[in-house]
């Protein structure tokens, strides 16, 4: 580990000569899997990129030169030079550092990347700074193929193909892969150029066409001609796009074998691997033996059931098989199964155009990428009325991931659109119920659902709905009224107990159950809403805007995410910090009512 | 008028020679002349698009095939030629035709559209669909070359390329322009094509690295050369892409002179044409002589006269130079003026790019357009807090273009948003010093302002801003207090001065003024919120969120946009059935607190 305990900064770095590079890789890849499989994180990704980082940071004059990481989990080794090797331990813990570059971190993280497809436009904007300030510097985008998938992508390269004065350059980290393989038509091409003799369909480039000058595709773990394509590209005006092909899981036998498998892991023995997947793919559900499923588990159990029984189903995911839980079905179906690669926008819209034709699209999304599709969910979906049902996975805090990935505006952005149902699941077996009341409902409708796992309610194997707009109680009390919406229900409840409060389980955000509202609300002296998402607009809002509809002018405490984004770490920890684990929303309610307060908690902090 | 007026369905059409096309397709110019001078609307591209038209419903056997019409306002020659025709006097107004293609208004209508760039995705939709179900139908999308620049149309041409089992064609409607000339580098490939003789860099496409097979371009007013090459695509497997080259404003030499004037037009008389435009552009904002500016002026002076006094402005639109104000601006900063094309998401994370930077981007686009850039918005500027300014044009309802326009969720979906300020502009003047507020905020900031003019109050010239969070008492009265967001504060004056009510203009939505809400909830009996944008989640939802967080029940109205999507049509007519105007105000503050009534009011309807 000399060469690298010795580079605290790329200047260091920039001192070496050339030759010393591939020494450094060699410990610098050593170093990054033995700091992933002591934490767990994301590996595949990283390793393939440790050989592009070194020659980024060895031929350009970082941080004067910008260089813009893409999501695609490659901007370790970049963390690792430039002065956070001692602190790569800390990854995506609390307090710790991001999984992801931030500009808050590091002077060296020019632009923050966590959503796939931004990092063109980002240095885009930076190139054209850098010409309006008269300031001789290069912005860099470090882009995966995956990620060129995604129309903001298309549309940062289409701008930038008529901007010959600016210094923009485009290195396409190719390594066949999103999570899992990359799809599409570009896609295609980019396997043309990887093929030992580039056919002559794949000769004139799809970037050339767009404006930009393409280079490559060349060995992106040869430092030497990484180094030569650099330096002469670096000497270059106008845009540039640099074809880098690289393996994902590089330099470990395990991860290069199963790239997929490695992409995040958890803890393991480098020496060992990782234990095989369970060949589940052949199984019905009801076969699988899970202590507690999670939540992506129950939907893609599910999916494989409805799709079962009912053939107008269509399952579609943006580039998120496995993320999303479709792996069987995809297997079962393959006929139904449509992955549209990184674009959210073109997966609605496509489901638009299904339903449009009488069949009956799911589309399995995260909550933070359904931002990306907002505009087609409202013009192409809701206007048209048209039945699409929404699986909204990552609803709420998402842990590690961080802020960039928490699923805190949903509620708030869906509740707003005419024709929406909104459901929020609280445990397992409810989140099945509601994905066939969703799927049954003739119109657009959502359900959201938390990452990892529920409470370990059991599922049955039925495909039952549940009436639309209808809440339940579930605790019977006096004074106090809960009305929980999704996930916060297990805690509401504890709280509820523990303070003699009634507590209901409101089930839908939309169409609300007003009349569980307003009967609360005649019935208790006081009301608090509980919900995994932002407040602000959230469904607390709801219930606000239900009472002053209904005349009833009655207190109300609105508990839920606050108004700024919540970093990453531990979700419990998170959670609770966010005061939604049962002894926050108790101490809330008490707090802000006045109630009594037992001494101990009282005298606590 | 003879073919025309016995064509009452497109299989009448089909019964035609084809010799007798070109005669129908003159009258169907005429026709379509007329109609637009006689009622303003939009005329360029649906002149450009007659003889396509006619083509492919020749051709395809519709509704049975699908054609799905990308917005571009092309689809009247549609309208006329699917049995609408003695409709088409209707077109925009209230219970009249939509200016766009709507499922509940013709079967020959397969999927509506109104912002672009959607007609791949949901054709590729239909297709799949078509294919699941093996019916052996086709599914043609009509794209502009101005749509193809979104990353939506990408998307779905990336997802298409490698389905060769579907019957999928996509048209190329390339008139070189949006409604401004087209910009970025596909647009230039386009152009290279248009020329007499395609150079060499131009001889293979974009379109078929992507893998669909492209074939012209064809002179789009040539019936003869449409009808053989969709014959002869008809016949085809896998996904098709043939481009054809029209000109907007065809057959009517003023429109040809000067399509982007004749986009959309008031009524006049067709053997005059239009008044050429005022040679405004070179005098400075003060000099401008006019009665009524319209907000989009407003803003268009503003930006002009901050960016003369700040050389860090940097002015951003996606495609609408001409509907954002920004000509002049062009004009005057053309280094700091960058028109990303339809393109959004690219917009905003540009600006995201620009702002890293240390430069101050002014994102001008319309309420209904950021919807397609909410993931950008979030992601890439509000989560770094970077100094991005977006001018919120066309917030509220836009009248005849009805429901897909409207800007009626950008208050929900932009509040729930951690670090953004948004204000709503009540008057021109105010529209100013809240552009001038946000430019000086250093963080994300937002105005919102409507489509048209405002009351007509002077604008100063100076750059005033205005205190962050702090709405104004406007007018004192007794029991009720009517907080009024933005464009409606006029009306809650004339209600308010009608009940004798307090008035107060918020002024800004986030942060809001919590003082002043807490203020008038304790010194009155019962709060009234009017705002131009959806009641779910909006500045209603804020107050109720206030109050409750104030430990204050009291009675809350709550007047705005109702959940569902509202038509197109006059939009003082719109307002006043929504309740938005005084009398509306007045009407439902009476009614929903009971208080005294005029005999005559309550004797009506």
């Amino acid at each position: 580990m000399n060469l690298l305990e010795t580079r605290d900064s790329p200047a260091d770095l920039r001192r070496l000569p050339r030759a010393r590079l591939a020494p450094l890789a060699r410990e610098l890849r050593g170093f990054l899997l033995d700091s992933v499989a002591r934490s767990g994180d994301h590996l595949s990704s990283n390793l393939g990129s440790v050989e592009l980082t070194i020659a980024l940071h060895y031929v350009f004059d970082t941080p004067r030169d910008r260089i813009v990481w893409d999501v695609d989990h490659q901007c370790y080794a970049h963390k690792v030079l430039t002065g956070r090797r001692d602190r790569m331990h800390t990854l995506r813990q609390l307090g710790g550092l991001s999984g992801f570059p931030r500009r808050d971190e590091s002077a060296y993280d020019s632009f923050g990347t966590a959503h796939s497809s931004t990092s063109i436009s980002a240095a885009l904007g930076m190139a054209e700074a850098a010409c309006l300030r008269c300031a001789d510097r290069h912005a860099v985008a470090v882009c995966g193929d995956g990620a060129m998938s995604a129309g903001l992508a298309f549309e940062a390269l289409n701008n930038a193909g008529h901007r010959h004065d600016l210094r923009l350059l485009v290195v396409l980290n190719d390594n066949g892969m999103s999570i899992s393989p990359s799809v599409g038509g570009l896609d295609r091409w980019c396997a043309r150029r990887r093929g030992p003799a580039p056919s002559a369909a794949a000769s004139a480039s799809v970037f050339e066409q767009l404006g930009l000058r393409y280079s490559g595709p060349i060995d992106g773990h040869d430092l030497d001609a990484l180094a030569a394509a650099l330096q002469d590209l670096r000497g270059r005006r106008g845009p540039q796009l640099l074809h880098v092909l690289t393996r994902k899981g590089r330099g470990y036998a395990p991860a290069e074998a199963a790239p997929t498998l490695y992409h995040g892991v958890g803890r393991f023995d480098p020496a060992r691997g990782l234990p095989a997947p369970a060949a589940s793919a052949s199984l019905p559900a009801s076969m699988l033996a899970r202590s507690r499923p999670t939540y992506t588990e129950v939907f893609g159990d599910w999916l494989c059931d409805m799709g079962a029984c009912d053939a107008r189903l269509v399952g579609i995911t943006s580039a998120m098989c496995e993320g999303s839980g479709m792996v069987r079905f995809q297997q079962m179906f393959p006929a139904r199964y449509v992955d549209a690669g990184i674009a959210e926008q073109h997966a609605v819209t496509f489901a638009a155009g299904l339903a449009a034709e009488g069949l009956k699209p799911v589309v399995a999304i995260y909550s933070t990428f359904l931002q990306r599709a907002y505009d087609q969910l409202i013009h192409d979906v809701a206007l048209q009325n048209l039945d699409v049902t929404f699986a909204i996975d990552r609803a709420g805090l998402v842990g590690p991931d961080g802020a960039t990935h928490a699923g805190s505006f949903d509620i708030a952005f869906l509740r707003c659109v005419p024709n929406m149902v909104l459901m929020a699941a609280s445990n397992e077996a409810e989140c099945r119920r509601m994905l066939s009341t969703a799927y049954r409902h003739r119109g657009p409708a959502a359900v959201r659902y938390p990452r990892g796992s529920g409470p370990g309610v059991a599922v049955s194997p039925d495909l039952d709905t549940i009436p639309i707009g209808r809440g339940e109680l579930q605790l019977s009390g006096a004074d106090t009224a809960i009305l929980a919406f999704g996930t916060p229900l297990a805690a509401s409840l504890e709280a509820g107990a523990e303070l003699g409060a009634t507590v209901a389980n409101m089930r839908f955000i939309k169409p609300l159950d007003v009349d569980l509202v307003v009967r609360l609300a005649c019935t208790h002296a006081r009301l608090v809403t509980v919900e995994e998402g932002a407040v602000m607009g959230g469904a607390s809002a709801a219930v606000a805007e239900a009472l002053a509809a209904a005349g009833i002018a009655r207190p109300l405490l609105t508990l839920g995410l606050p108004d700024r984004f919540i970093e990453h770490g531990d979700t419990a920890a998170l959670l609770a910090a966010a005061g939604l684990d049962a002894a926050g929303i108790a101490a809330a309610i008490r707090r802000r009512f006045a109630l009594d307060t037992p001494l101990l908690a009282a005298g606590g902090a």
